[in-house]
């Protein structure tokens, strides 16, 4: 590889999870090629696991401009497990009502009167920008009209994984859960060759799908290799219905359903006993865990810290912003270590190493992407951000780690890289996504003014 | 009064608590002093509540430059009622512990080697450029030399309540209790003519201070008309030891002793039962919830609905950079309102105005200062603040109530006024206080080193 094709980046810190614990590199600086990939890591000095580290050749090494950011943290793109992005245009058009309520009285009405793809591709762009420029990288997204909710993702830069959505009910999308999965199909084949794109598919709930349907989509997943994102046990009581209806826990019945397995990607799972996380244990699924949602729900707190110690893998979510009300990962890698601690009746439980590997090479394992991403390692994607340590809130700084979970915010991140291409520079978006969230922010306001016109109604 | 003496500031937005409501303003313009009194609100439009108006004749206002902020919503600064603002320069330095673990291993071992008045100098100017820059104009600040820490708080053009503290133990400020209490009358008589700042007595917390010591002060309080601020019921252990040690709880303790009255205030209240509640509630007392960092010391949730609902005064707090990591009132306010929904099991619980309410309004009673501060009106100080609404994530907005507490943080402040005087413009500081800071930074390295040192032994 020529020097002029290889770009590289300094820092005071480069922090990343690796298969057995948490690298924190100080005057650390790592290079990519054109592909994207990370093709080298130098550091000076090390705090723990130096065994990340790889030098380049002298000669190589001299040729190459290093941009050199001084008091920052270099670490991989948080992974946003569970988005909803289109409804990033109903960000707090329903405020302090419990699940069923927000679903059935207000959200699913002004979706049936306003979701088309331009609301979802306006939408979609919005999200993008916020999470990019927020520093995350790649989101798991599950919402009507997927094809173009990917193309707003790729015109934006950044990774997605399309939980192509599965549900019995018509709304203008289709008509019946055989129209979804035929989309889902239509969708995966026209945008397979993206290289930010992956897929999965996406019942909506064990409540809102029939036995019929989890079997053809496990028939389908099984044939195409691809993932499985269900809500899974939000509330409590889904539980209780799932009990009365069908004489079984929703965990077990997609255990029966041969749904749960290592590409099972269950958003929520508030309500887990210990039955239901040994069965994910034995699995080996995922539970993505949404912290902001869930209590703005009032669903309650899901166990992660049982999760993780039955081996269950934990990823992070903002769900949608018409339950959070952000998209920003800082804050939800924050509040997973902090309601840990109260839920576990332990102040050491979910420590902040736990909370900042959840974030980023959680995520990556449950959308089956951590070979590509979710670390900062020699072969890996550079997905990658940069959090400034400038700001008065982050000194005095004694622990880089503790300091991305407690301390910083989205309102940190300079630099935002996917793929090795500089989506966010100096806190601004790049030109192209600059110029196409101008376009999707003018589109908001229509959209804003049908949403103000039916909170009233 | 003069035109040329009048300032103005215009916002799309301006909303404030009021004695029965939230008042949100379309289109408002907020007039003040000399002295930073509010003179005039004038509003094209309200949405709610528009008893606050009122409309300078035609004359005055014609020869006044109005600052427009345009999408950007005006309102009260945010009251942190309860913190240690100096221990921020042991930001991070103990995680992932419990409460007295720890206070007892790690805090007070590092303030025994640490704190003197420049330490206390420095810290607290930190901590107030911190609460400045993030939208906090008042701070009720508890910790050793207020002296120290207040004159950083004027030099930083901040308004602050010094709980002059008060504990049974040696350090190096001061021997015993009544050495505790001659420094904190010495302080307050050095100091009573500024006009940012007010005193209160700060005894620790029932189980560091005697009986003896409460009732001298409570009898120096009445004397001079101050209010008591002490920790309460912040863990289990620490209501257990009171039923052990003097067959009571704390607050039936603090109430035999006469330290409950509306100038009481208390923080944490995590571990209050019925019958503390009703006990506080008779007595008009306050508490101060720290939400977060009650989280992290896995101390628990503080009871605010149920206090709410008592009529017990609900404020704010963020305890110090130590316990929290931050000093970020929007952080707090937020998860105020998150928290308490999972914790009464309703969605509806401690909505949006509540939370705003308890940063704001709330805070200015405990502290009483009510009259003063806390909301938008004429009559009161110009302690305000400008959020912006351009960030991506700010959009689309349909309540700004809403958006202030579960969509804004810190970041989106970028205009502070403390008494009408602009400390934070255009999110950086006023020139003399960025000055402040810079030296402090420069002290700050040297302190953080020795932290570091002392975190390895």
């Amino acid at each position: 590889m020529e020097a002029s094709e290889i770009q590289a980046v300094r820092a005071d810190w480069l922090v990343t999870p690796t298969e057995h614990g948490t690298a924190v590199l100080r005057n650390a600086t790592i290079y990519w090629g054109k592909s994207g990939k990370i093709i080298a890591i130098e550091s000076v000095d090390s705090d723990r696991s130096p065994s990340i580290n790889a030098v380049l050749s002298e000669e190589a090494n001299r040729d190459i401009a290093v941009l050199d950011l001084g008091a920052a943290i270099l670490c991989p793109g948080l992974v946003n497990a569970h988005c909803h992005a289109a409804m990033t245009l109903m960000r707090g058009a329903a405020d302090d009502l419990p699940l069923m309520d927000w679903l059935q009285k207000r959200i699913w009405p002004m979706e049936g009167e306003l979701v088309d793809p331009t609301f979802v591709r306006v939408g979609t762009t919005l999200a993008a920008a916020e999470m990019l420029l927020g520093g995350t990288t790649t989101c798991a997204d599950m919402y009507f009209y997927p094809e173009d909710a990917a193309r707003a993702f790729v015109s934006m830069g950044m990774r997605a994984q399309l939980a192509m959505p599965v549900i019995e009910f018509p709304t203008r999308y289709a008509s019946d859960a055989d129209r979804y999965l035929a989309l889902a199909l239509e969708a995966r084949d026209a945008l397979k060759g993206e290289a930010l794109l992956s897929f999965a598919l996406g019942p909506h709930a064990p409540y809102t799908v029939s036995d019929a349907t989890f079997q053809r989509v496990v028939a389908y997943a099984a044939e195409l290799g691809l993932p499985i994102h269900t809500h899974l046990q939000e509330t409590a009581t889904e539980v209780d219905e799932s009990l009365a209806k069908h004489g079984e826990r929703p965990t077990k019945r997609m255990e029966r359903l041969g749904v749960l397995s290592p590409d099972f990607v269950g958003a929520h799972g508030v309500h887990l006993n210990a039955e239901d996380i040994a069965r994910l244990a034995k699995n080996a699924g995922n539970i993505v865990h949404c912290p902001s949602s869930n209590l703005k729900l009032a669903s309650g707190i899901a166990p992660i810290t049982a999760l993780t110690k039955a081996g269950v893998n934990v990823a992070i979510g903002t769900d949608g912003a018409a339950s959070n009300n952000r998209l920003d990962m800082f804050e939800e890698m924050r509040l997973a270590a902090l309601l840990a601690k109260v839920q576990a009746n332990d102040a050491s439980a979910f420590p902040a190493e736990a909370a900042f590997r959840a974030a980023t090479l959680g995520g990556a394992k449950a959308l089956n992407l951590s070979k590509m991403i979710g670390s900062l390692e020699i072969g890996k994607q550079a997905d990658m951000i940069a959090v400034s340590c400038d700001a008065i809130g982050m000194n005095p700084m004694f622990d880089p780690v503790s300091h991305l979970v407690y301390v910083a915010s989205r309102a940190d991140v300079i630099h935002t890289w996917v793929a090795g291409n500089a989506c966010v520079i100096d806190r601004a978006l790049a030109r192209n996504a600059h110029q196409r969230l101008t376009d999707a922010r003018l589109q908001m306001a229509e959209f804003s003014d049908r949403v103000s016109t039916l909170r009233r109604a």
